[in-house]
């Protein structure tokens, strides 16, 4: 089902560990300092210092499996270390693997041609610049794609781009030098042909970032998600990826990897948020006792274990599946986990909010922006609703395949003579 | 149990809910951008500019309950009118009945000398200055007002005040004037006599406000709490409340206003949210229907309005009480409403939050912020579980009391007696 | 919102306590055992006895409002009592106020021709006879009326009866003598207008009493269930209720009274089931301190209360509703008891079950079949989805109703200047 | 983290398949009505003869690991088998698989005596008696075993044993030859030492099987308890296990295979019960729809797959690690099983219910009889919340362990230089 760590990753897991508490969990009050001192429009040194450190260290790019531009790490492989960099906002982009960036390094990397990955791969692996990922709109539930307005249309060898998108991670980085932009080629298509991805480079006329959007409160954490208007934006024909009307097609084949990315980073920060309420539990005195020694306490960390350990297993399932037959047949376990492990993550973040008091609120602790990552991937990549309605339609048509007479299809006839009730005792 | 809206509470009711469309709804954009452009230390001007016409219209001081200094309205009159300021975070300071102020200006109502209604709580009433609460330290579960640590120690005819306080609502408000500070005057007395409460004026020598304290990301939404610092500060002995060892019996007074008000403002924020929800339903396509079409939504909907219209109900049945019995009498209803209604409110708040999508995290719906205000007072004012620890002590007093044979007392006698298995059929 | 009880209710309720201390509580022992070993087609003998002590001491009929035949209670004035009866399984019956019976004589008393009253409310008044409510099919989801299949078929002088009920209950009854049956009389009529309420004897040629039906192993506790076929049953066309196609609205005003006894009953339920939780907690050791010192027991007893103390304001107000404004305006508040409490109830008595270790799940403590009762209480009388369907649709009715600024109309429009973005610091 | 499962286990899968379709399932309605008829004292002819079969087919005694007198499947090769069986109440028993006696089993295996297991493994073994576990008391919380009270005294070569037992499973079944009963030979010894587990034959004098204890109002359903005294009953002083005063020493030894062996069943039985839900919702029609497709009943299917898929793994790496690690280095996960798997079939069982609407609480689809099987096993060897006490207590040993900076113990000091609070800008 899934497989142990290969020594591989142990390795990786040991000298990750290690720059951790080198590197990373001594920079953390600098890096939230310098987030909040210089805004959502700007770059935090820590990190551009930290970065070279972990590049020069060998734990750089781990995410992209089955590519020799990778670090040669299946999906399975990359979760442990993934989950790792998951436990404190700063680090997974020091280590070049953060969001939208991985996802789209996937994309150029699966979908790209020779010279969109010399001119955005090459740069986007080496940390140089940063990426974007644009595709939900406000006026619209952009979670059912077909839902989309922006529009992109050919006009002679180029293609004009027309549409307002928020929530474009990465969009106020002022690294950031192209964007996976997604709308509309033939809105007279089929279904799931009228859409179509494209490369728009970040300095490309028309483009205006309207402002930072925040997430309960917090700016650039994580995602720095920009409001981008588009008008008239024109660029070469040549940035149409993989061909026009493909585009759900790539944001299937993108939005796994990166659903599982986070899942994969929640479980790190969960990991750790349980260690914060052990710690203040064992801390803490309330009406002469230690809160480590009150079963309500006790209930909420067993419980958060219990969570924490199915998510995980869950996770490393989907990881595997992923491996072996592929992003598309792994579909409801990746469904799966982006409801279970943001729906976990935010409990257990809330408990421990709860433990921690008034200042669980605030920024002293990191559990409110704890909370704020984990809450907005209920919603981010499509809200819970969405999966789980995937997840049905796929249990309904696994259902339907069975043929056992102890299951669906011939459980109804048994029905009647199963009734159990007791005859009048005339 | 509850009685029916006066004609005079109908009649404010009315003035209320036309001064909040004519001036407060279409100011509130600018409240939110003069809020975040300002930054936590200042004052929005749109507040003091309504503040003169809601004085005007004689919206003014509605919360101060029997007391010719107030509008003369009981608690449960005061609810409903209460409940309207809290549909938006602007209102209540614009009606001179915002936290910490209204608790502050009843403490000193009940308990002040005739000097410091003079001198406090007429600027307060007049809302020419404001005040802070300073209760909560950082370094103690100070929910437990036990484990308070800061002293308040008597010097000829002074007192001497040292300690660090956080969460002290009022604080970054350039405006305040007056800090009530809770300290113990007599580590060695007896539990609940150590504490005592005095008037600290801001500009008092040792007073060191040290940061402003966000919630969820957010300063000064709603309640502008400060970290503030007391080194060797210098008060008049006259500025003691009550006397030296009743700090616990003046709190016990203070919070059940204080946290009923909180409540009432709590149960505007929630319909307020509902509204929200029902309109986006009924606005936004998914997956070809509307959300307004889709049971999951209305499920959602449904239980909204039967949680909010419990919470009401509780709430002023609680204020009923208040009104009749007392607040020490009212206090298991009381602890019932500051546990039922902000878990309420984050219920149906978070369910907004999705509906929402993306924009639910952000400020365009103004729904982040409000889960942020519910979210607190889960914490503030005692979290939860102190809460709950009351109304079971209150709960197995009130069993012991019983002495109906149905009841506890003669229940567990007729256990064996009531042994209903099967004999064997031998 | 709420008026206080009358002194006549107060003193009956000191009576309906004296003998549910007398007589109910001592026999309830007796009740169980007699219900288990005489089975689910027989009469208990204690019921019997008892019945006659509580009509001698005039505690009988306490459920009909608005009729001289009743004890001209209204439904609030009810609720208090029929939450003492609600206590035990056997006292509804003991004072001729269990079900399916007050809905029945609600029913006959509003819509019976003389003749119906005179043969079959008055013995049913008398506690001579018992009836039963035939409307769910196996079939169909018959919440919804408009999907019954059953037929009721003009011939002549006589109606044709045909069809399959179940889940009607008093159908084990031996007592029972006549049956209230819904079907459709015209499947053509528009869809509120084909259903149609019947009287049938019970001794009519056609009828057979199939089976008892369980409720998680239980039988006849509380309601008595059966499934019963109805092949070519004549009734005189006399029989009718108020005429064909109004069985819909008999429905509308049968149910309401029919739902909100069982949510007062179950509120009785549930506060005795919070008693037994208290004794227990004092009673039990585990781990070296009493379940009453455990703060994960103390947490579960203090939101026993206030789910409580919520439910019975909410049931209150509802039933002072429909004295005041009439059943068909109470249906929201109506359709809000009917999710809320069984909900409610069913959490409340799982605790208990779960602090009484084993034995919470069997037979001597009473939890097991009070969970059973609670359980189909969010089934019976429509499941919850019926009802929560219906309060989102009055509340979209309602809001579509407002018209203020701070609102739904105006609130839209406002979206997109309360935009709080921070603009590029360019 | 999980091994595949081997070509012996798929291979033994396919039988067990085929065996369930070819004569467990077209024998349920037999089973259930067999055993509603014969009442909890009797055994169902169905199971004897089925029994035969399963036996002829190699399909017995698949739990026992580690013995050569098992099928030689280790506990994680049992785990899909088990799991099939739990899918119907009748089939653990027909495979020799059943509570208690495969618990029993174990401890003979591991710690009886060559004639001990001649004269009670061999039979039980072979199918040809039944065994039942004494050891919950119904005076004391026994879940915690130092409260155990029953006494067994040395008295010369025998025993002498006292005391009251209930939930004493297998004691109502006529073939149950042999008890496992646990009770104190020293109550002075340590904590841990005051108990011993000793072998006493049913027919020994001086024991009486009082009642037969039903589930939720089922008898029998699935494990047959009894409550039980024990009045000077004599055994030789050769019947007890492995010594004085190691009664708690074997008690963690069969706990761990019986818990998980419980966990597997409700596995499979809440697997089933999602293949109800999934043919109801695409068979039943409410409000002009089929269930199938409102977004409502979609959630809860998508959800009860989620709960069972991450049950399942956590299931399945308890046992890799009891295969690999041990029963006792595996405590955590089988006490986290213990908690997650129960309370999942519950909630997807209850979901089921509400969807099978007034039937699902009947006998007619299995379902209630299913919730009494999940909600007993909150309770069952011991309650949730001693487990997740457990798991609290393990976890914060785990934490004390740990010792890198991003962890518990670094985490404390980097607090205060994490304060993130805006300085006054003044």
């Amino acid at each position: 089902m899934i497989p142990e760590k290969s020594p591989k990753v142990v390795e990786l897991e040991g000298r990750l560990l290690s720059f951790m508490e080198e590197h990373i969990y001594p920079n953390e009050a600098r890096f939230y300092r310098e987030s909040e001192d210089l805004g959502p429009w700007a770059v935090t040194p820590v990190v551009e210092e930290l970065k070279v450190k972990a590049k020069a260290a060998g734990l750089w790019n781990l995410f992209l499996p089955a590519s020799e531009r990778g670090a040669g790490l299946s999906n399975l492989e990359y979760a442990p270390l993934c989950e790792i960099m998951g436990r404190t906002h700063m680090a997974p982009e020091v280590f070049n693997c953060s969001a939208p960036d991985t996802g789209n390094m996937e994309v150029l990397e699966r979908y790209g041609s020779d010279a969109d990955k010399e001119r955005w791969l090459k740069p986007l692996l080496n940390g140089e610049i940063r990426s974007a990922f644009a595709m939900t709109e406000p006026a619209v539930a952009s979670s059912d794609a077909r839902n989309i307005e922006s529009s992109i249309r050919r006009e002679g060898d180029e293609y004009v781009i027309n549409g307002r998108k928020w929530y474009t991670t990465g969009g106020t980085d002022p690294r950031c030098k192209i964007i996976i932009f997604m709308g509309k080629t033939d809105p007279e298509a089929e279904t799931y042909k009228q859409q179509s991805m494209i490369l728009v480079p970040m300095d490309t006329p028309g483009i205006t970032v309207e402002r930072a959007l925040p997430v309960f409160g917090f700016y650039g954490v994580p995602d720095r998600a920009a409001e981008i208007l588009f008008e008239n934006v024109r660029v070469p024909a040549s940035n149409m990826l993989l061909g026009e009307g493909r585009g759900f097609e790539i944001a299937q084949g993108r939005l796994g990897p990166g659903r599982i990315h986070h899942c994969m980073r929640l479980i790190g920060l969960a990991e750790r948020t349980l260690e914060k309420m052990c710690a203040r539990a064992e801390d803490r005195m309330a009406f002469g006792k230690l809160l480590s020694e009150q079963s309500v306490s006790r209930e909420r960390i067993a419980q958060s274990r219990i969570l924490i350990e199915q998510s995980r297993l869950l996770t490393l399932r989907a990881a595997h599946l992923m491996d072996t037959v592929g992003n598309k047949q792994a579909r409801a376990e990746i469904a799966m986990i982006k409801v279970a492990v943001p729906d976990m993550a935010c409990k257990v973040i809330d408990w421990a909010i709860q433990m921690f008091g008034g200042g669980g609120t605030g920024n002293d602790f990191g559990l409110a922006a704890a909370y704020a990552t984990a809450r907005l991937l209920r919603l981010a990549d499509g809200p819970d609703e969405v999966h789980r309605d995937q997840i049905a339609r796929l249990e309904f048509k696994r259902q339907a395949g069975r043929n056992d007479t102890g299951g669906v299809r011939n459980w109804a006839p048994a029905v009647s003579a199963m009734a159990l009730g007791t005859a009048p005792r005339a």
